[in-house]
C-alpha cells in the first residue's frame, strides 16, 4: 500500500480520487494499492467522502514519511511549483495534470527527480487520458519520431466540429459550448491556442531532449473563422482542424499550431467533438495515431493515477520522460515548406492568371452559398514567401495551411 | 552494450537488424545501445552486412554469457518454443512477433521469465508496431477494461477496403492482394480470421490475467462476403470491416470475431487499407484508440527492438504484460447481446410483417443494384436467438453483426 496525497480538490483532484476509489481493488490486484492520505486544498469538503483527509498546510504532507506519491491537480506555477520541488527534493514522486508548470518548469523538476530518486510524471499534461507521453518515451524507443501532427484541444474541437456539421457561426457556437461546460467563461488559452501551444511545446521537449519554449512557436487560434471557410473545406471534402504540429530535422524543429485543412482520408479526422487525436510519423513505423478524450475529469484523472502507480510501483528509480533546461533548436518557421489555402474576392474566372503568377501552380475551388469570392489552393511553398505574398495581394479575405492530397 | 541474437533472418528478424542498424545512435542515446552478435538461421547470408555473424546451431548462443536478450522472429510453435524456453531458463530476455507461440505457451514462457528474472515480451504479437500491449499493461493501469474492438489483420482490411471502394469481388481483389505481396499464398489464416482471432485472445488473456484459448472464440472470416454486402453498407452509411471483440463482463469474458458493419461515425473506420486499429473502452477513460501499421517488416520489427530496448534497460527485473495458465472465465457468446443486419430474398414490402414478427422492431434497407432482395436492421438480441431465427427463416441471404446508431 502507497501513501498519497492529492494537492488540490477541484475537477482533476476530486477524478483522481474518485479513479482510485473506484478502481480500488483492480489497482491492488496490479500490486500497486494506492491509499489517499491527504488531500491539500484551502476550502473544506464537509459531508464528502474525502472531507476528513483534507488539510490545509502542505508541511503536514512534506513532513510525513508515508506519504511516496503526490498528485498535484493544483495548477498555476505558484504554490504548485514550490509544491513541487519541495517534494522532489525530499524524495517524493509528483504526478501531475498541470501542463502550464511542465512546460515551464518540467526540465528543472525532472532534474530534480532524477537527483533524488524519485519521479516527475506528466501523462496527463497533455492529451487528458490518452497514454501519449508513455508512448512516447517507452513505446517508440526505437523509432526516430520525425512528425507529430496533434488535435489537442477538446474546446476548440468541439467548437469546429459544430461550425463544420451545423454550418454555426464561430461566437454562437462559442456561447454554446460555454454555456454547456465545454468552454471557460475565459476561453482565451482555448481559443486562441495557447493551450495546445503549450501541450505541442511538451511534446516537441521530449522528443528533442531539450526545452521548446511555447512562446516561440508561431500561434493562432480559431477567432478568425468564418461560415465561408467551412463552405470552402466541404467544396474541398475536407475538414478544419485546430492542429499542432512539429516536424523534427537536422535544422531544428519546426513548430506551428493553427486552424488547418484535413483532407477527408486524414486519419485524424476519428476526432470530432472534444475528443483528441494524435498523429506521429516515425522513420520506421510510420504513421501511427493515438485518440481519446483529451480532458474532462475522469480521463484526466485516469492518466494522474496511472503515473501514480508507475512511481508507486518503481521506488528510488525515476520514470518517465525528461528534457534538459537547454533551448532547443528551433527551425525559422518561415523557412517550412506546406501547402496553403486562400480566400480572394472577385470572381475566380477574372482573377485565375493574376492568382497563378503569385503563387504558380495551384488550382480555383469554388464554394456554395458564398458569392463574390472564391478559393485558391497554393502547392507547397515556403511559409514566408506565402505570408509576404498574400500581405502584398489585394482582396485576400482569409488562408489555412492545407495539405491537399496529391492526386488532385 | 547489450549483446543480442536474432533467431530467424526471414522478414522480421532482417528487419529487427535494419531497425538497429539504422536507429543505432538514437537508440544509443537512450541509454541502452544493442549489438546484434548472432543471427540463428538455417541458410547461410553471403553479401549480407550481417552475413558473418549468421550461426546454424543455437547453443553457441545458448551458450555465450555475453548474449542478454534474443528476439525470436522465426515463427512456429516448435524449435520457437524450445529456444525461448531454454533461453529464459538462463535468465536471457527474448522478445518476440509469433503470435501463435504467444497465444499457445504465453501464460508458461512469461512464468519462466519470471522465476528466471528475465522477460518475455510480446509488442509486435498484436497490431505490429503500434505499442498496444504497452498501453494495455502500462498506459491503461488505473483503468477497468471493459470492451476491445480492434481490426487486427492488415490482410483483410486490405481486401475489405478494396471491395468498399470498388465494388469488386472478393475472390479478385485476394488475387491481386496476394499478388503484390499483401495476401500469403496460404491465405487461410487471414480470410478465415485465425490471425486476428489469435491476437483478441492474447489481448483478452492480458485483460483477464488468465488463458483465453483463440479456439474457444466464435470466429467467422471474410470469404463469404459479396458485392450485395457492400451494397448495403453503403446504403446504410456504414462499412464492413473485419473486427475481432472481446467484452469483459463479471459473467466472463465474451469474444468474436467476424466481419461487422461500424457505422460511418465509428473512429475504427480511420483504419483503412492494410492500417489496423484497436478501440479499447475503459470504465474512467472511455474510449482510446490506437492507430498503426499492423504488420510489415520494420514496423513489425520496430516492436521487436522496442521490446529488446526495454529488456536491456531493465536486467534483473521482469518486465511486460502476462497471464497464468489457468484457462479464463468465458461467456457464452450465444448469451451475448448485440445487433445485427441480415439480407433476405424477396421484396421488402411483401415480407416486412413476417419479418418484424420474427425480429420484432427494425427497419428494412434497400441497396442499389441488388434486386430481388432487401436487408433488416435487427434491434440487439441475443446471438443464440438471433442465429435460430435465420436457420429456422426462408431465403436468409446473408448476415452481419451491426450496432446501428441509436438516432436511427
Amino acid at each position: 500500500m502507497t501513501e498519497i496525497a492529492i494537492l488540490g480538490y477541484g475537477t482533476v483532484g476530486s477524478g483522481v480520487a474518485e479513479v482510485i476509489g473506484t478502481n480500488a481493488e483492480l489497482i491492488a490486484a496490479r500490486g500497486c494499492a494506492l491509499h489517499v492520505k491527504y488531500i491539500l486544498d484551502l476550502r473544506d469538503f464537509p459531508g464528502d467522502p474525502y472531507g476528513e483527509r483534507v488539510v490545509h498546510d502542505f508541511t503536514c504532507i512534506l513532513d510525513d514519511p508515508e506519504i511516496k506519491v503526490i498528485c498535484e491537480t493544483m495548477g498555476g506555477v505558484g504554490a504548485a511549483y514550490q509544491f513541487s520541488k519541495q517534494a522532489l527534493e525530499k524524495g517524493i514522486s509528483v504526478c501531475t495534470s498541470n501542463k502550464e508548470l511542465v512546460e515551464l518548469h518540467g526540465a528543472e523538476l525532472s532534474r530534480i527527480a532524477k537527483e533524488n530518486h524519485c519521479s516527475y510524471l506528466f501523462e496527463a499534461s497533455v492529451g487528458g487520458g490518452i497514454p501519449l507521453i508513455r508512448t512516447i518515451c517507452q513505446g517508440l524507443t526505437a523509432e526516430k519520431i520525425e512528425k507529430i501532427y496533434g488535435i489537442l484541444n477538446g474546446t476548440t474541437n468541439y467548437i469546429l466540429t459544430k461550425m463544420d456539421r451545423e454550418g454555426a457561426d464561430f461566437d454562437a457556437v462559442l456561447k454554446e459550448a460555454q454555456a454547456n461546460g465545454y468552454a471557460e467563461k475565459d476561453p482565451t488559452a482555448d481559443i486562441e491556442a495557447h493551450d495546445p501551444c503549450r501541450k505541442i511545446a511538451i511534446l516537441a521537449s521530449l522528443v528533442t531532449g531539450k526545452k521548446v519554449d511555447w512562446k516561440n512557436i508561431r500561434c493562432e487560434g480559431i477567432t478568425k473563422l468564418e461560415k465561408a471557410d467551412f463552405a470552402y473545406a466541404w467544396a474541398l471534402d475536407a475538414q478544419i482542424k485546430l492542429v499542432a504540429m512539429s516536424e523534427f530535422t537536422e535544422k531544428g524543429c519546426y513548430a506551428c499550431v493553427s486552424p488547418r485543412l484535413l483532407p477527408a482520408d486524414s486519419p485524424l479526422l476519428c476526432a470530432q467533438d472534444v475528443f483528441n487525436a494524435v498523429l506521429i510519423h516515425s522513420n520506421m513505423l510510420d504513421d501511427s495515431l493515438y485518440y481519446g478524450r483529451g480532458a474532462g475529469k475522469l480521463a484526466t484523472a485516469s492518466a494522474v493515477v496511472g503515473d501514480a502507480i508507475e512511481a508507486a510501483a518503481n521506488p528510488g528509480r525515476t520514470m518517465g520522460g525528461s528534457w534538459s533546461e537547454e533551448a532547443a533548436l528551433l527551425g525559422d518557421i518561415d523557412e517550412y515548406e506546406q501547402g496553403y489555402f486562400v480566400r480572394l474576392s472577385g470572381a475566380a474566372d477574372a482573377r485565375r492568371e493574376e492568382v497563378q503568377k503569385v503563387f504558380g501552380n495551384g488550382y480555383t475551388v469554388e464554394a456554395k452559398g458564398v458569392p463574390g469570392e472564391f478559393g485558391y489552393v497554393v502547392q507547397k511553398m515556403r511559409e514566408g514567401a506565402f505570408l509576404e505574398k498574400i500581405a502584398a495581394m489585394e482582396g485576400v479575405l482569409g488562408y489555412l495551411r492545407y495539405d491537399a492530397p496529391a492526386e488532385k
